[in-house]
């Protein structure tokens, strides 16, 4: 096995922080879509970023590739080992460090959750907005630029990263940003590592921005005959400029699987779910401009949640939709799509795909964070029929150059990985180049995540 | 002189684009601030991309420096041609190029100043937010991540450009982002050329987010006893999350010199300048939460400016705060500060300044974008007199410490040109070096403003 010489060595620094056990290389090998079991060599526990360092210098004293594990929900594969090497698994650096509440910021190690800072923010009045479903950790949302249902009121991770501790290729201990909400200091290191999927360092520390929990929350699903009318109402929504916390798209067929998975009884037609956040009379005046504007798009079955628990529900079926979907066809894989375009083409997007799938004979129903631009259609296939993977693939490829043809991109949210390295050059031309100068310029050996996000060396 | 051959070149290829006029190479030499002159040897005024291509690959080829030139308005002698070379003066690259409404974005040449790119809008029921003051062009305002009295609300440079179109040191065109709000893929090349100050490319265009003109629109002076009240009453103001358009501070000599500049007659006490952007009812709401947060810091003199005409007087009084005070001592020079800490510091670090200015004797009226934690301290002094000069600067730097030891950065939207280049190991520590490895792997020759925002290279 390669990579020997490296793991001896750090296994007599970590001792039972490294682990060889077969079930946790599988466990660090699969991944939650459709790329084959990658294990690593070994997987390290660090507790803190002293360790960290040493699994840095240890391995690239031997060239052995290092790839970080946050929850392991990254849907291109971009924690797979597909190098081996040794998956650094942050679960064991958990802390939220500081929580400032005057400064509306909070200090955390990369293997907290979203969900467990939100739990532990609860007395604060404060939250982290930053929702992208699944319960991933920080320092992997990070690392994947990620966003969710609510980005298109308080922003993706770009906006919401202050400040990061990062463990360099060369294993030194740097910090980026700072604790003010601004600077012009040189370049922006931020938000260079992030959205960087730990080919440019690992990060152990976020300074993160919290939001006030709003006075007033309000959430809702309404019905549309079609799906063009409701994605016409996301688009009048956002240019009339309604502040919305979230503004969700559900097609027919994700509206059949989440009722058959979470039990809920929505009409099966398209869906729009929504949140309200603000003062108890702002929340008002936009929940009254939305249903004026639904209303000429021909919305109906209006369902308020002002209850907390109801809103509950609502979030989590909508974040329950992937493995409803899944569920539908039992065995099956998929391919979920990530393209985001601007909002004057989303509509034209989403039918295009529609029709193109069902051209293609591809069972592919279509969610998501509509207000930004970003949709997903979860192409599933059989994992034993080559062929079926096949047109999913190409289907997706197709949805990838109809985005870029419209000026989008081919992902909104879910990062490259391995899924879509291929579309780099694509989306980017001469710029990828950049990145991969960038990539060798921070990590010359090349043992930070190796064979994912820039061009693959010889 | 250095760098003939190269002009000669230039000057086949440019014709009448290519100046040596000595009023020229003057005006592209002085500075705003304090900074003697530093003329390049040579003016380019390049028309489109492919002139700016001409103009790099002609200077790479006798490693001539490249500096960028937008209005000349930087603070920190950013585009000071310290090594010679040829300043690229961007005044005829000064279109709107498109304007898509429905997507609330602008793509724009660099040379687009932000008064005329709003001029332009003004049909549109759009506008562009960020304010620093001068009429800055786009271009340089992105390379500097400029902010100003808006950033507040709706952030800065880095918030709100989308893409770009840079011509690299290599001579190539790339682009970089896309027209969609959100994006994953792969590394931030938009961040990382925003705040560059033309360090590693120019910047050829510039895709810009818009904002609804809102609805209602109100803006207020009002007066409190001492600057810490008014402190206390931003501070107050952002933690209860009011969304304010803009919240800034006066001490009372800047009141004193605004007054004798602009011929307004303010009381002479330390005010809050503001404004509200939303609906009818949203301004009415946050007016009134600002209102009672205000009376209990004890303000008062409130005057309402709800007139589009009263507005325009009153931040036009506030642009030309720094004139106002320049005026108040003829023929002073002045070191600007800028630092940014958390809010929470605001207070704490502005009476510290306060105190150190008047322990050390300096004239130094505070003013700032104080709902981000960014004030300034105009430091005057009489350009003849160098230990006055040495007095203000080493002030300067206590102030960057105390901000620094705060958690907060030297620079909040200045940037870093030549004036704050001694304090980057301060700020970054390792993360210098990775702003330096970056800085080599785009610009390996040194042309592109050789001297700023990286070590100098020996």
């Amino acid at each position: 096995m390669a990579h020997e010489t490296a793991i001896d060595d750090l296994s007599a620094i970590l001792g039972q922080r490294l682990s060889r056990s077969k079930s946790d290389l599988e466990l660090h090998g699969r991944s939650e879509t459709h790329f084959p079991l990658s294990p690593p060599d070994a997987v390290a526990y660090p507790e803190n970023a002293e360790d960290v360092v040493q699994i840095v210098q240890t391995c690239a004293a031997h060239r052995t590739p290092i790839i970080g594990w946050g929850t392991g929900t990254s849907l291109e594969g971009q924690a797979q080992a597909v190098h081996g090497g040794v998956s650094v698994d942050f679960s064991r650096m958990n802390r939220v460090l500081e929580v400032n509440q005057e400064d509306l910021t909070v200090r955390v190690q990369p293997g907290v959750t979203r969900e467990s800072l939100n739990e532990e923010l609860r007395a604060t009045g404060l939250f982290f907005p930053v929702d992208p479903g699944a319960n991933a950790s920080l320092g992997g949302m990070a690392s994947t630029r990620a966003s969710g249902t609510t980005a298109v009121r308080y922003g993706t991770m770009r906006d919401n990263v202050l400040g990061l501790e990062v463990v360099t290729a060369a294993g030194e201990v740097i910090r980026t940003g700072t604790a003010a909400r601004k600077t012009s200091a040189g370049y922006d290191l931020t938000a260079l590592f992030v959205g960087s999927e730990g080919t440019l360092g690992l990060i152990t520390e976020l300074t993160l921005r919290l939001h006030g929990i709003p006075e007033a929350t309000a959430a809702a699903v309404c019905a549309f005959e079609r799906v063009p009318d409701a994605v016409a109402c996301v688009i009048d929504t956002i240019q009339m400029g309604v502040p919305m916390a979230r503004i969700e798209l559900m097609d027919v067929e994700s509206v059949k699987a989440v009722n058959a998975y979470s039990g809920s009884d929505l009409p099966h037609r398209p869906h729009l779910l929504l949140e309200f956040h603000g003062t108890e009379t702002g929340v008002e005046e936009q929940a009254s401009l939305f249903g004026e504007i639904a209303d000429q798009r021909g919305a109906s079955d209006f369902n308020w949640a002002t209850r907390a628990e109801d809103r509950t529900a609502l979030w989590t079926m909508r974040h329950h939709a992937y493995w409803a979907i899944l569920a539908a066809r039992p065995g099956a894989k998929a391919v979920v799509t990530d393209v985001c375009v601007p909002i004057s083409r989303l509509a034209e997007a989403i039918e295009a795909c529609r029709a193109d799938l069902e051209e293609a004979g591809i069972d592919g129903p279509i969610l998501g964070h509509v207000g930004d631009g970003n949709f997903h259609a979860i192409l599933m296939f059989d994992p034993d029929d080559e062929a079926e993977k096949a047109r999913v693939l190409a289907a997706s490829e197709r949805l990838v150059d109809l985005a870029l043809s419209m000026g989008g991109t081919v992902t909104g949210e879910h990062g490259i990985g391995l899924g879509k390295l291929g579309y780099m050059t694509r989306e980017h031309g001469g710029g990828w180049a950049l990145m991969s100068a960038i990539k060798t310029a921070f990590d010359p050996l090349n043992i930070m995540n190796p064979g994912k996000l820039v061009p693959p060396r010889n």
